[in-house]
């Protein structure tokens, strides 16, 4: 631990194998500097768990270290688990622009009703610099989907770090001078980039203008002849707020409609960011005082969520919106892996509603906030930096990141793909991965529970959700080790139980014959052989009579 | 009933609203013709369930007047369904080319140990030409991603009906002339196409040569300084069959791995359509008396199925294959909606292991085997139909399909766009939806079931993978009411038991109240009254302790 003082030391706590949960841990000596604090979505094996939080074990005990936790943007793969992690962690400074850190207190006010605590916030702009301990912290701007994305710098005496956050480049046309990146190259040396690299793998992406695609939104909009509906992500604030904008000039109203979007757009709106004219918003239960024709509802759910508003305007099941013929549906937002057949079956229910249903695929609607294959390849000759990180993908967009990298010049040995809880070291200006690594398991958050769910309790879910489960319940008589009565068994997601009484009384007969060839009168029984016992007869029985293996529960009362 | 002679009636039994599950009726007085009998894989809302075939009731009673089930190429979406289906209609006769027959037999085989009768089949070639009752039957050649796919045609005295199966088109381009379908558009009218459509929001796809994937597997072949591995399809017969020869020509050795490609292969290569030189195939026993850079593995398992071989290539888990780094991993393969995750998974533990994995974003070297938007007007063009049914796709692919048959020309009223089980008439060259429906709803097979699972079983499946079950058991004095000494909870799913001792304690302390304030000395006690205040009231408490919902089941015992 002594050796610690003269070297600096990265440790990306998540986002190195999975999108979201990133966090990365900035040490010298010290003092530590924290970036982002993101949650990650459960994977298909997961089922029932809300979001996954990055794993903090490594800053136990060193809690007092910490200058500032900096958050790059307010996605919530970057400020989701700031809640849960900001207060074991003693609440340390938080640093950003205003946007994002009026969109972290929205998360603390929604999870844990807690407001920030306003001593400890460091407000910046893109060209803010502060020491946090001995760290010299800079920031620039970036392209990317959501107002006051910030890319930041890092002065260590190791080295400068340059991180972007979130990016991508050559989106904003519009009287915007692309964003250049030439300056950061003037930073003192070694310059090590940590790029995200979401982007490696869009090999053949063209990247089309947000002029473009405001145009074709306009478009659709101003042509509809019934009320458009524009499904989106909340934190898509600027666009939301042009398709406002542009709907006063010609004449329509728009409603909101998802707790999330109003929030968001009613923080930008406070803090300027976007104008919101008051004769343009209206409310939902006002929807049947304008033609249909003057209205365009922006709302959630693109991505398929069962809750969500565009799912229950589809469903039919919302409130006051009804989806008719001669409507525009138009689905500004991109397919999150995972969510492609659920997206699938939303389409389906809604064509079968609607003839004018618009999304990337019949026009450009959407862009995304990552850049491509070659905008990798072109900010790194920009920024000329000694070592190469790729961070914020799965593994293999890293890889592939890398490859692009040599592509661009940057010698093998100075490219460095890290795995979660990976420690990178730099001392006397050479880089080495420790052979030692921090812990970085799932930490996953299930109701109210923080890490009290583990791979047991998920192993059973999937077991259950796969083949269902079966209860025996016998009670024995403890003198003559016989069952008293039929047993009862209690079955769930196994079989239909009303249609499948033949097996149910094969089964109890089973379990009899099992239990009384385990036991024996005068002699001691073992319960544990008896119910491992039921287990394995009964497990073997079942799946001979159904192919199936419902996870066996035997219970044994005696009386 | 009676009016149905003069009809001719078109009636999807699956298809129409999902990928797979392909299965058409066609029927005319007496006259019954069935084309393919396909499975769907399931959803990810349906956990557990092997697959699910088509529903035949409405065929029950009809069996005598089935002239044939063609099949139009050897896919699971098409044949697999064939063990269950041609048994419970009484074995039908069976149309198809060697290889979809040899592929159906196999499936059969595999499935249920059954053989086909040589009586009952048609084997056919593109030309051949033959009455199924009143129906004139045809064939012709299509360019698809399997061997033997054909198009048919079913005249009828309403018309000809034009199918091509699954398709794509210009793919074949080496000496080949492009398959032209002018020759249908001299077909008796009303000319009526049903037309597969999953290439209908491909606005964008560029549709690449055999011959240029062929180049860029060769050259990876060749260029390999350790081995290669090819993930594949097993039904990627022709693409098989290419490497094996290719392979001979370098003077490298093919292993093949996964039982249903060894025996794709197999009956390939018996029936001609494959060379297998003895000496390019070697068994996985010997890879060790080869060189690594003459050895090529082609394996199935490139869409993440957990037991498939590549899976277990990559976890280390195969018994003679171990992934070096300088090994060469080809994924040809497309990514099957659903399975994204799963594959980005794979894909980030084997980029740990091996320097050069290459994929469809990286190279092209695999080619898809259905059509895109531009095919689809073309072929509108060539056939000139009179009707258009988009067919075999999601349905909003079918509703776009239709937008695409308006601009080559189709009139809007003689487009249909049917569902599951809609009936599509035609009487004296009118046709007419009608407004009744045969029942279409799903028979999911699940290990030895087939049909005995429903909505109830599904349910409780995904409750208990959400939130896990809790079974509360209570020994309860018939006379006092009371319950006897502490009662019993099984819990799995829900909380990890070992660390949650003290809610457990509280739930059984609660189960005591509850019981006992709902039950009393001398009244008669109402067990299930109890039971409903049981779940309830637990359900409530649980709630409020960890905001999650598991079900719960009371089990009482009185004594």
């Amino acid at each position: 631990m002594e050796k610690q003082k003269n070297k600096l030391r990265i440790i990306p706590l998540g986002g190195m194998e999975e999108v979201g949960r990133n966090m990365t841990v900035f040490e010298y000596g010290s003092d530590i500097v924290i970036l982002d604090m993101g949650i990650q979505f459960p994977e298909e094996n997961m089922p029932g768990i809300d979001f996954i939080i990055p794993n903090v074990g490594y800053l136990k005990g060193k809690e007092k270290n910490i200058r500032g936790v900096i958050f790059t943007h307010g996605h919530l793969d970057h400020i989701g688990a700031a809640p849960l992690l900001l207060k074991k962690l003693g609440y340390p400074p938080i640093i950003g622009r205003d946007l994002t850190l009026a969109l972290v207190e929205k998360r603390m006010q929604e999870y844990s009703k807690e407001s920030i605590d306003r001593s400890k916030v460091i407000k910046i702009k893109s060209n803010s610099k502060f020491n946090l301990g001995v760290f010299k912290i800079g920031f620039f701007n970036v392209e990317h989907s959501i107002m006051d994305a910030v890319g930041v710098t890092i002065n260590t005496p190791e080295g400068t770090i340059i991180h972007p956050g979130d990016w991508t480049m050559g989106t904003k046309s519009k009287n915007n001078q692309m964003i250049a990146y030439n300056h950061l190259a003037m930073s003192s040396r070694p310059r090590i980039l940590m790029l995200e690299s979401l982007g490696a793998l869009d090999t053949n992406k063209e990247l089309i203008s947000e002029d473009e695609m405001y145009a074709n939104l306009e478009k659709l909009i101003n042509c509809a002849t019934g009320k458009v509906i524009v499904g989106t992500f909340s934190s898509q604030i600027e666009r939301i707020g042009h398709i406002i904008e542009y709907a006063k000039s010609i004449n329509k109203k728009v409603i909101l409609d998802g707790y999330s979007m109003r929030m968001n757009i009613e923080i930008a709106r406070e803090l300027g960011y976007i104008k919101v004219d008051k004769n343009v918003l209206i409310q939902i239960n006002e929807i049947n005082k304008y033609p249909e024709n003057k209205i365009i509802v922006i709302c959630t759910g693109a991505q398929g969520e069962g809750n969500a508003v565009l799912s229950r305007i589809i469903t039919g099941d919302h409130r006051f919106i009804r989806i008719k013929k001669n409507d525009t549906v138009i689905f500004s937002s991109s397919v999150i892996p995972g969510n492609e057949r659920t997206i699938q079956r939303l389409k389906d229910s809604l064509y079968r509603k609607c003839d004018n249903v618009v999304h990337n695929a019949i026009m450009d609607v959407h862009i995304s906030g990552h850049s491509n294959a070659e905008n990798i390849k072109e900010i790194i000759k920009q920024i000329k930096p000694d070592f190469f990180l790729p961070v914020y993908a799965n593994h293999y967009f890293l890889k592939e990141a890398a490859k692009l990298a040599i592509q661009a010049g940057i010698p093998k040995d100075k490219i460095f793909v890290l795995d979660n809880g990976s420690i990178l070291e730099f001392q006397n200006r050479v880089a080495k991965i420790s052979n030692k690594k921090v812990d970085t398991n799932y930490i996953f958050v299930d109701g109210l529970g923080i890490g009290d769910i583990g791979h047991v309790v998920l192993r059973d879910r999937q077991t259950m959700s796969e083949d269902g489960m079966f209860v025996i319940i016998a009670t024995i008589n403890r003198q003559t080790g016989k069952i008293k009565n039929s047993p009862d068994i209690i079955s769930r997601g196994f079989v239909y139980m009303r249609e499948s009484k033949e097996l149910l009384t094969q089964a109890r007969k089973k379990v009899k014959e099992i239990v009384e060839h385990s036991t024996g009168a005068g002699t001691p029984v073992d319960w544990v052989y008896v119910k491992d016992n039921l287990r394995d007869k009964m497990g073997q029985f079942l799946y001979s009579k159904t192919r199936r293996r419902p996870m066996i529960l035997p219970v044994i009362i005696e009386v």
